[in-house]
């Protein structure tokens, strides 16, 4: 996860169909300005979204821009036939992704593997790295002898702020000016405010990375105003915060107890009660559910060593047959271990 | 976390403070045939409670025998100053405990630390026999060399049932036929049902491990009854199931409704609305806040490579200096990495 | 590496096929009683090396039975095509070798997967462990469910003395009374003599595992005789004593002087010079080269991370589809990760 | 180890103090422009030499500037108490070091970790950054607020050149533009020439990295000229090439022939055939003792992940104690882990 996580949380972290869903049950319908897609084949469900006018963007809450989002359900269940077959969906989808918004065949790759390596659930964005397929220092080194099918990629980890030090956004910053990508691809483990999306959902998105905008915040983004070159950001819920469960539930609760209070007036004062639940009295009550140290934790799968490792694999097979022609499309995971 | 865990869960994962005030607060008062001793020092509490007849075992719910259990919450804060007072401490206590229970001070001991080591959360046993300090091949291949102050110490890992297709007890008993232990120490992570105990409770008991008795269940224990050798079990919650939070979050809700929808003739039926939640439609309610994959699944805070490390570190500790009388009982962190 | 490698070193450490050459080049061509065959595909050399007589084993110093080495030596490039293609010859070539040696399709099976699963290069046994199809559990828990295709598989890493202070010897003999298996599978990683041999050679042998027999030796070793069962060892030569590559290159430099120096009466003191090295001598040179900490030292390429997880499942994977007829022997990587 | 690593072994793997011995014992005594001064204190040796002249620069092969090197023969022993020592005594020599190549107390510092943190003997640099205590981010969001006693600290792990495409060098400079650091602490993994050497000798220096300068070499260096801040490298020898243990042998049985050869005619044509075994013929043998694969290949201590987490640990405990005043020098262990 990318030191801007918890920024990132208070506006970014809904996935574009999470929002367009709320957007679509609060409102009626059809949201103007927005444009989906979705198809399914075997377990792997894809959508395609696209804001394309600023009333749809204010109405989402989302930047104006293409989203697309791999949802497979399946995926923890370490079926390796299924991870073979989203790694090859998602290289294909993303080729044509990059087509789509106008990103050549040839153009210079930089892929930033946000995140800490010794975190297991943030792990996702440095081991992507690894396995990434760099190719940029044949192409300084010789040039000539680069063989055809392969494109420029480079690839960094840049860390996160509690072990650098440093804003992420600034180390890539000082890489990209002095490698001069024409495209930055950020990969990044995300907070989930569902738990059955936590390792089985991928967004991509040419909208880049956005901290949050609170009071006070100086954090800065990974995006194309402050980089100066695409981003786009391929993101993969990793935790969920136990607050968020929490919340959820109490939701779920609400919603079940007035559907079943019928409609008489005794109902009346106990529908009057529920909703005078406000956001403190929430607050406290997930509090008092998870005691003073539980509210701000950020938890995960017991299995995630195996998770992060079989999803950061999909991500790379993925990109590395996207990225390079010469990449066989049909059996990308053959490229990474 | 040992094969054992989804049976034990049944009946044994309750701490048995836990199991004391749930007892307590359903009764008046204290238990009769229960006894307990509670100390806090500088963020250290420790609760001995000792379970003396059948009757305060059947009330309780837990086995006859004795129970120590250490709650640090600050013990997430990776503060290494409190990690070496509670080595310390568990030391010293669980010297006690040995004494307490009849163990002489040259008994054999056994270490078994259950548990997968490739998976994070469940790896607590299998690093605690890492790092325990065994002499047992010494005292077998050079007894008079042994310098005074040292026991006879050995320590295995099992490994879990999916991974073996042998049950951890049946692995355990052979090599207890062929090394003849007089005691065993069994380490083991555990499902806690609070957030808040995760990777900060340690539980001592000289109970051993039971699996749970459902029907079918064919599951062997660690236990004297079993192995022939008393089993002084040492637990920690590492996990906790996903439900276990939508459930208690349901629980504070109703409290919190009851408590505040008044006396009324009104609220008799919403009173009524709030007690008919039965188990089923509870069940039902925790599968759709957590989606079709989430029930069964346990969750681990983010953090957990370096909570496991680091508790597992003042376990091995604790237990070199309790088992060693040469081991400095006063600075035990020194003999582990 | 098992807490027999040592010892095994004094006897057991030669492949049986630098026995064989070495025993042919000492006397004249072939050995009376051993029969061998060489086939070579594509980069994979499989020996198959039958010792059937007192003499033959007298004379090549290895004990009778049936021998099989894989010899690969690319497999340290990392092409996962090699990978794939040796871990189907391996499996074909291991079910022959049960075939052969007798043990019938549905004969229960024990992995024993020796060595620390903390010490890199000595984590072989272990990670095959953990990468078995195992299915023991199955046949006793829901016989009738088993599907047909799967024999009974089990699998345990023992662990080794320094960490368990119990010899992997009485640990296994324990599980195999528990257990019942009418076959054990050690895997172990080996020191071998040859750098080149280092991550890049697999030999079967229906011998066991022999500790050394030097005065004062009580460590039991893992066979037939002391198990009471059919024990065929799989050996991955994985590190190599540092001494070794000192005295491999005064023997070079002495055959390569000598070779040079010609039959002139000026030679023949040159000669008796060379000659004159006895073993206390080269010791003392060997001591000077490495320093006083480094003779007794192990050492292991600087890529073993990634070559011992490559080795160990192209094991598994071969071992998975030789057991199982259910698994497909012409794509045997798929069941690994 | 940096990508700089083939490079720098051409003329800068040597440490600075087995490239004065050399010189000297060619020579004839002590070389001018070259001063020494050396410290044993309970098995810690500690050289500090100072190049300062062109003429001693070039007679030694090593840059003109500051060497201090720490020679600790049994920190392979894994005696925390050792370790706990040496992570004093650096602590103390480096805060000397820096203030006597005027660094200021409030100067800020970039760590840079070179190195894989994938391949263990690689890792040393990237697991110092782990523990390295950084404060820039402090200094940045909450400037009034850092604790005195506390420096400007960051850190980076710039990854190897096969990993990112982009050379750590321009790595560096990009986040040095970025991060206006006024001195660069760079930890890198060495290749040693003598086993003895590997994870026992630290070396600091104030002559930055340089790489090697053979033909068609464009690598760049970490040095004041190149990024435009001083360049202090920390050292540590983790591997050692297979070429340099075969080479050494050879070397050392030609001294021992020679010396045992005696002053005769005889022996005459003998040291002739000695001396004529030229560097090809050397190179020859090498290969002929390591096999087609062993030539270029680099091996470590079996032991290696534990050797590099404890000398890593030395090393980032030394830094923090001697970067930051308020850390307690007498203890530096404490605030690692």
């Amino acid at each position: 996860m990318s030191d801007l996580d918890l920024q990132e949380f208070n506006v970014g972290i809904d996935l574009a169909l999470e929002a367009k869903e709320l957007a679509e049950s609060a409102g009626n319908g059809p949201i103007p300005g927005v444009m989906s897609e979705v198809s399914e084949d075997d377990g792997i469900k894809i959508t395609r979204l696209d804001v394309t006018t600023e009333e749809g963007s204010r109405i989402m809450g989302k930047m104006i821009g293409h989203y697309v989002t791999f949802e497979v359900p399946e995926l923890r269940k370490q079926d390796t036939g299924l991870q073979d077959r989203v790694a090859t969906k998602l290289a294909q989808e993303f080729a044509d992704f990059l087509d789509r918004i106008g990103i050549g065949k040839t153009a210079n790759v930089l892929i930033v593997g946000l995140g800490n390596w010794n975190v297991t659930p943030d792990a996702l964005g440095p081991i992507v790295v690894e396995n990434a397929l760099v190719t940029r220092h044949f192409f300084e080194l010789m040039p000539n002898e680069v063989a055809p099918g392969y494109r420029n990629v480079s690839a960094v980890a840049p860390g996160v702020l509690g072990i650098t030090g440093i804003e992420s956004s600034d180390i890539v910053q000082g890489i990209v000016d002095r490698s001069k990508p024409d495209l930055i691809i950020a990969i990044d483990a995300l907070a989930s405010k569902a738990l059955e999306r936590v390792n089985t959902t991928i967004q991509i998105a040419d909208t880049g990375i956005h901290p949050g905008s609170g009071i006070g915040n100086k954090r800065r983004g990974l995006t194309q105003e402050i980089l100066g070159v695409p981003v786009v950001a391929i993101g993969v819920p990793t935790v969920l915060y136990a607050s968020t469960i929490v919340s959820n539930s109490i939701d779920l609760l609400r919603e079940h107890l007035k559907k079943h209070a019928g409609n008489s007036s005794q109902s009346d004062g106990f529908m009057g009660l529920l909703d005078s639940i406000d956001e403190n009295e929430r607050l406290q009550l997930v509090r008092e559910a998870l005691g003073p140290l539980g509210h701000d934790l950020l938890v995960t799968p017991k299995e995630i060593d195996q998770f992060i490792e079989d999803i950061a694999n999909i991500v790379a097979s993925g990109l590395n047959a996207a990225l390079h022609e010469a990449v066989d499309k049909s059996n990308v995971a053959a490229y990474t271990h």
